[in-house]
């Protein structure tokens, strides 16, 4: 069932922010701001017991003072006003509220354990509650943003985020749109007192806007429903999970992160994979996941061809395949001799990895060759590596100020997408980044223009072969537990 | 024994560069103008049968023609020409010549090995060569430059880099000065028909210059002595190696690369244990660990405190800590109470991961809180992490349109380094870096000034958490090989 009123959460139309100060560095103050900074949609009620005027806005005293209903509020006051707070807000008619303030069960102490109880019991008498101890929602098409998003991008996309955590929220934010992928929704529940991983996982199943599911979890609460709603996510979406605190000593940190209770590394790995969700191992490798998930067919890849960037590069793709359970196949025969002839020579070798001797090849050519490796049924995905840097060096030979205007990094793009739709075979592409000091800026910018130049042509980019091969293999991994192979 | 006339070699004085045409892209033009760009501080004569004039500057068109002696030659021709143009060099007095051109046995034709026989049998006569089909040396003190290298640093620093690949070399040589140190001397040696690891390994031991050797390697050609100069180098300095080709398909790719014999996985990592050197996976690990070796004493560090960047990181560095042989010691006592007196509260936890509530803390208590848990006698090193991004959102907030003034790494650097200095216990820091968009080029380029403050303090600097300790790690797997301790 798909639940209406969580949805009216991530869009509400009349929104309290409760503990705006007039000034300082206050969560309050900064989430209303962000709000500002964001064009979020609705209408705001800044409140604060000292009232006053924020950028010509009037403070209300309090909740109650707002004229008409709330459907939607933001506390960000004092933990032990928050349940006083929070009653107001229900009296107020809100579907919902974030608890942005910390100072409850994460504390260890009776009082912060009271407090968070008191906010438990309101919440059971029909107000949704996000936090308390968190980040909040974050919600492009809205604009409703978390803490402390003033810049998130307001382009909405396909992949949601649940997040046990604050900071790997907001960090996720940014990274999702750098990586190549955009949000439809994301919630940072911290500690978790009414709405948290296994609703919101129920909730964004049957979400149109979700085509893949990401989840930042410390422990579940019910681990029974929580396994049986990874499951049925799984069987219609991705769902990729990272899962934090599976040693000892991470345990341990959770409880005065957010006072979960963990459970054991090999019990978490089992449930993950018997519901047919992908695990990874950290912040980088969920965002290079959903890129993958977001751009590349769910098929099983297995031979895989990585063409450019040097001898040793083809070296470390060997080595690195065999990790991910993928291999490079020997290509021969009319293949290997129309590889070749597309290669500079002497230097280059088309047997895959296809060396490229150097790295200033046209890229129709490089297009060619990947069309004709592509005929090897053995070969289910290519890998280019173009060494755009090197354009620097050429540029610096040949006396030119600016190196961008010659490095073809539009035609690469274009050439990497033909190769896709032509052999059906999808192009992964590697930008290798070895990042310089301040005086090459202009590298780094190029860098991150050409990003963009294969992204909006579709295709996936990585930093670094081994992030490619990983990603690609977790695609694999869902499609082989899910049966889709290559259809 | 020092190797006095391969010193020589690393510092000539009169240089043939053969095959410099007047124009396009090749290898012998590019390695001339690089020299050029580079400054090389000594006489440059190019060479190609055709003659004529580049920038102003007579080619020759035999190396005959060069008035009186040369010490070193860079040969750019066709392989074929190889041989014969090595005979020239020697007969002109040259100690030495690096062959950049490719061709050879790597080709796996007859007249490929046929052509590299006959350049073993000139060195032989007695000029040392370097390659074939390699980038050559990179020497900073010089100006000694590698291919296609016309912007390399002339800063010179301890670590010395020996590569069988040429791509390796160029990327590893951009990559030192970022990380954080600078090269002493760089031989890229190709398929190494003379100089090759072994012999340059006995070299680098007694360079008074280097102070850590790092290796790239595919294959070696003498097993046993290998070994033994792996082990004496070891002895008296760090040595790092990267072994590729590990797996069955990367040795294939071996073949075709450099033609070297490889060894199994087990075998390598077997002798290299034995030697007391330390494996790394990639070029990454090994720039990182390089820096590490250039900022650490060189001790076991067990006791770690993480210090800032919220909740979840915390978590996460307890999982990775395990992997490392790290530990987080739970603070405790009078110590756990100095710690928490100097953090904001609510929101922030002193038990170690030090969970920093918000990023804006004054680096004056975040000195002080380290200098509190240093106090803990089972802390050997401190991590710290500033999430200098989030002043973004903050000057954002306020409206200000340079976030840079308002972003104290400055202080933040010399607080890490007064902490170092009166705790005896070093500082590590690591400064997460979500890139976005092109409109955040300001966020990059603080990111990197404060990366440089951070360096010229003498604090190791590194982008994530994992790197931290999986350089930490190497620097006391070596302290534990060789028996020192916390001297």
């Amino acid at each position: 069932m798909f639940h209406k009123d969580l949805e009216r959460i991530f869009h509400p139309r009349r929104v309290a922010v409760a503990g705006v100060s007039t000034e300082g560095f206050g969560f309050g103050r900064g989430i209303f701001l962000s709000l500002l900074s964001m064009s979020f949609a609705g209408e705001l009620f800044p409140v604060n017991p000292r009232g006053g005027e924020i950028l010509g806005r009037k403070i209300y005293r309090s909740i109650d003072e707002i004229p008409g209903n709330i459907d939607f509020a933001i506390i960000a006051v004092a933990a032990s006003q928050a349940p006083e707070t929070l009653e107001k807000c229900l009296r107020k008619g809100a579907l919902g509220a974030e608890i942005i303030s910390s100072g409850f069960r994460e504390l260890g102490t009776p009082d912060g354990v009271a407090l968070e109880n008191e906010i438990r019991t309101i919440a059971q008498r029909g107000i949704r509650v996000i936090g308390p101890n968190c980040f909040g929602i974050y919600c492009p098409r809205s604009g409703l943003t978390m803490l402390p998003g003033p810049d998130l991008s307001r382009e909405s996309g396909q992949v949601a985020f649940i997040s046990q955590s604050g900071g790997m929220s907001i960090d996720f934010a940014f990274m999702g749109p750098w990586t190549g992928f955009h949000f439809s929704k994301m919630v940072s529940f911290g500690n978790g007192v009414d709405l948290r991983e296994t609703e919101l996982l129920e909730h964004f199943k049957d979400d149109d806007e979700t085509g893949i599911v990401s989840l930042y979890v410390e422990g579940v609460e019910d681990g029974e429903r929580f396994s049986r709603a990874l499951r049925e996510t799984s069987a219609v979406k991705p769902v990729v999970v990272y899962k934090g605190g599976q040693s000892e000593a991470g345990q341990r940190a959770v409880t005065s992160h957010t006072a979960s209770l963990g459970g054991s590394r090999v019990i978490w790995e089992a449930a993950l994979r018997q519901a047919g969700a992908i695990q990874v191992q950290s912040l980088e490798e969920m965002a290079q996941t959903c890129l993958a998930f977001s751009l590349l067919p769910p098929r099983i890849y297995r031979g895989i061809t990585v063409a450019g960037g040097g001898g040793a590069l083809g070296v470390a793709a060997c080595d690195m395949a065999e990790a991910y359970g993928l291999s490079l196949p020997h290509l021969e025969g009319d293949v290997y001799e129309a590889v070749l002839s597309c290669l500079p020579k002497p230097g280059s070798s088309a047997a895959n990895p296809i060396d490229i001797a150097n790295p200033y090849v046209p890229p129709r050519m490089i297009r060619e060759a990947l069309i004709q490796a592509a005929r090897d049924e053995r070969v289910d995905i290519q890998v280019q590596v173009p060494l755009l840097y090197h354009f620097k060096a050429l540029s610096t030979l040949m006396g030119m100020k600016s190196f961008q205007e010659m490095t073809p990094y539009l035609e690469m793009a274009a050439a990497a997408g033909e190769v896709t739709d032509i052999t059906g075979k999808p192009v992964v592409v590697v930008l290798p980044n070895p990042r310089r000091g301040e005086k090459d800026m202009d590298v780094e910018e190029l860098f991150r223009q050409a990003r963009r130049a294969f992204l909006e042509r579709g295709i996936p980019v990585f930093d670094m072969l081994s992030d490619a091969m990983r990603a690609i293999h977790n695609v694999s991994a869902y499609a082989a537990a899910h049966g889709r192979q290559n259809q």
